[in-house]
């Protein structure tokens, strides 16, 4: 069994991956952190987790960390995340870091949506941790950076189409919403109870998101072509899930048989991404606990614009299911294991 | 006090209505009709409305009807709509109508949507019951066909950038978001609290919602040009309450300031419009409840568009509110009596 | 108008207290005031109430702020109320108290369940601020101490009951269900969106809630013997409603007529006690937003046990709502005044 | 892998049944029936299985579906289940009725509280499915009576102190809260989403709900005398869940440790069985989506009662997780089998 590390376990993010490790077949939860937490059981802070996993969390230093555990789920704001990911891998551990600080190649980039970077020498390293896309580089990495939540469900939702040049890659918008746990478990006004029930708004309206400069880095290799985008994230009252719907003008001329074959192609040997039949489309209730990006377009031939509309649950295949997918690949695991639990509905 | 015959007031729209009226001013409900509900009290059906209004459900037959009223809400399906309006006008009455028998100017695009029109020589006299774009023609108006809940929230988001050309009405997409009131009380598989609780999904996806026609009239007149969209409409967990997220591109080089001054010169005068600050956006839990659109914009440097945020109570100003608001200016009552109560939040 | 002023406006019941005076008809708001929004305007704290009341936030010190009200709501915590309230009766004016300060007749009481008391020499003139029981006295009050929620629902249900000794009092179980917003807006984990929603517990659990003694003493009143009530309190996923599900032993052999006609006498000229048809039972969606607290019960012949079941609006009747009417009554206006909208449903 | 056939899989459980079984190591699902869906694929009606069973509803004559499974789960109303069961058995086959037709052990109350018996040759032979109660006699059965929803959580809750005499069960009262997927899937205004959102209700109240007998059937066995109870159901606006608060007077002069010390011997060997520690309590939240019941209690000494909290998952230890655990043993398989995914939070 490989015994694995969480580094910041008391998030949302943290205890969907120790959810998902108390039933894995080839690898163990061996060491929990929070500063917050240190000495507590984790299923006192996360009583759903009592019976299912029995560990404490601890804060150690980074020596002792080290010692205990062989592969590193590092699950802490970006910036933290810098500091920490470097001496594990000096220290010969593997890594997938689930913040933002190695997702973006250019340092440049990173430093004008973030701040400045500290430990730039390893992203050239790091191979952006989306298996769909880059499994081959995973399999062989040191070093993973986990995808944000919304750039995962847009990539997937656009890649078949980019690719095939069937899109105009200047008219792409993207019209996201999130669930609020990815607002993280935080002490926070804004996402009490009372001001997110029987409600709705946006958010960092204006191009102002920092998902963005992720999710154009992508888009623009798979349209070969460098991307500027729209994007609007929105508030759910619900606590998981992210369905983002993109418009994009079809320049192509392809029909909706055509462009349906597309994206079969692209994803039938993909277990968790899964097509829509045609006529339906992804509700985030039906991904719900799972690493599923459902996806469904459909062809708005008054306008001539392609609406694709996809589905994940953004701390599932937006967070720690995808993490758990790449440590299988990184560790030569099936891809699968763990995460074949269907969603949950209702 | 002027007497008021609600038909159809089984439906949500029906009872918002009741719950406005009473507590307006100037009129009292004295008729209430629903089939399936008759001879039972309104406060037995919505025991909201118990010591607020007592009234009992009736089904009288045409004649009867038109007694016992001096002005008429039909807040029934479209098609029933056209039967029962027409002897209404012929009697002498006046009607708001909150179908959408009566909305499209253009009888052939009204059947290509929907069906037959049956009563198609009403149509033209029929004023669009959009008071901040049609105040006068609604005063003096025997008939008013009260927008559909989209087509409110996008015709006021866009109406001051269309008229002032700040924006290419080619580019137009709609991303909107309805709470699940929308879809009305009636037994239902897909809006059962399971089937919505906890989940987000689009439907109608590609340009199929037959509120896109009445959009593309309203829009076009304001564009001075025929406009087509792209609108795509998504079922909310809450259960009032509309988002709509416009985007657009800017061809006309105005900056934020200018952008901000054309909305606050538009809607100065304005009771029911609420032009957000800088930087702050709308979101439905702050006009619930009410008679209230509020307004926000963003300009998207990066990209060149604009994005417009509308948000609406969609059986307050969707509906019931603003039929009230045309009820008073039909009759020449304050436009604001019976609206004035303050959106509840939490 | 009488100038009223809110001292605590940040949280939900200063908020709702403004949203109901932004429709007085003989009071206006004068006055609000919050330490951590000084200086900004309230609708910026509470966009809800953008265009409905036009007021700016500030923390005067005593003597300005007694000169800008005449009339005062302090809905601030607890141990803070014992330190505003004294000055302002001694400046002659007249307050409502939203605190637990005043509401505990005997001080060794409220000082084993809250802190030392500090201005004990008020509670024997503070007139606990349940109209239904105390209306008279409230009328000529200085200071009137407004009920607690849980408590308001609970003396309501049972007053009719144990004023005519129809049930046991050693035998009260009180099973009560409240709203979030009741844990104020401050933030804190424990009412974030993800930790309550979809969600149910209960808390205090073992007769430790505050609101016992509260009970306690008006039960004991009503009774005319000492009560000991068995009192747990639950979250709710909603924003607004309490639930309050009562048993006792049914030891008068009233049948069922009998002891509607109980709470028929009991509330017939109570316009915000509305006792439900038989076979109906109080929901908390039919009383959001108002003043009204709803009442049914039903006999279990099986157990020989009444089941009482009284549903309030928590920030409604069970706060602002209630105190407006407090308000209403210590300055002659129309008890119902600014309380008539009628609940909103759904 | 042993041939399981659910029969009626379109509703709540039925589909919760297909979800556990598409990950069990010893079972595979062969058949799934429903009238309404003949023909169409599961993963058409519920989208969350697509990719995770391939299966196709089927409405086979009683001699096919023989046929095509060796073990059946009867996921239909009472009433049907009788003429459903009988002929299964007779073919040699094992089976877990999920209706309430085999649960009440005596036929009179039974039909006193459904309606005729058409099988009740059969009663005697069922056994209870609880197995922490009944587990030997499990193993060896034909036909098990899967419990109630309800009665699940009580009789988890009150068994270990009714067997020790810690409380008088004269004295029992049981306040209930369900989520709405236990009113099913089928369409009905009363659980749409508008009308459940946001509110809270008690139903069937005055001791009228049908697990009634079926709870007084097993507290009574543990009891070793008659017990009558006082119980209410409320629906909750939540999709999943059951809390169940129990009253009882202590008389046995037990205090806290004592008490935690029962509930720690009779629950130390059930792995779905989790005792809260002492000063938690249980939160539906914390056993979405899996088999456990997690139990706390409190002694208000104030009162001499003890306070006992009881959450399940309705659909899960309420319905189709205790229907496989059932299952598991009736087949000699890991008790546990296909449910130890741990319950998801948020």
């Amino acid at each position: 069994m490989l015994r694995i590390g969480i580094i910041g376990v008391s998030g949302y993010t943290g205890v969907e991956l120790a959810r998902i490790l108390a039933n894995h077949p080839n690898a163990v939860l061996t060491l929990a952190t929070s500063r917050q937490h240190e000495g507590r059981l984790l299923s006192e802070v996360y009583p759903n987790l009592k019976g299912c996993i029995d560990i404490t969390c601890t804060n150690p230093d980074q020596d002792t960390l080290a010692r205990q555990a062989d592969f590193f789920f590092t699950a802490v704001p970006h910036k933290t995340a810098m500091t920490i990911v470097p001496p594990l891998l000096e220290g010969g551990k593997k890594v997938v870091d689930l913040s933002a600080d190695y997702r973006i190649h250019d340092v440049a980039i990173y430093e004008q949506w973030y701040q400045k970077h500290t430990s730039s020498e390893l992203i050239g390293e790091a191979v952006y941790g989306l298996p769909e896309l880059y499994r081959d580089k995973i399999k062989t990495a040191r070093l993973v950076a986990n995808p944000g939540c919304y750039p995962t469900s847009v990539t997937l939702g656009l890649a078949p189409l980019l690719r095939n040049k069937i899109i105009d890659p200047a008219t792409i918008i993207i019209d996201s919403k999130s669930g609020t746990s990815g607002a993280g478990r935080s002490a926070n006004l804004a996402t009490l109870y009372c001001e997110v029930a029987d409600g709705f708004r946006a958010y960092k309206v204006g191009g102002t998101h920092r998902h963005i400069p992720e999710m154009e880095q992508e888009l623009s290799v798979l349209a070969g072509d460098s991307v500027t985008i729209s994007f609007t994230p929105h508030l759910l009252p619900v606590s998981r899930g992210i369905l983002s719907t993109i418009y994009a003008k079809n320049i192509s001329g392809a029909g909706e048989s055509e462009i349906k074959s597309i994206y079969k192609d692209a994803y039938m040997n993909e277990t968790f991404v899964r097509v829509c039949p045609s006529g339906n489309y992804p509700a985030t209730q039906h991904v719900r606990g799972s690493n599923f990006c459902d996806i469904g377009f459909s062809l708005d031939t008054r306008t001539g614009r392609v609406i694709i509309l996809a589905a994940i649950d953004n701390i599932g295949k937006g967070a720690a299911g995808q993490a758990i997918q790449n440590m299988n690949l990184m560790n030569g695991f099936d891809e699968r294991a763990g995460l074949l639990g269907a969603p949950f509905f209702p």
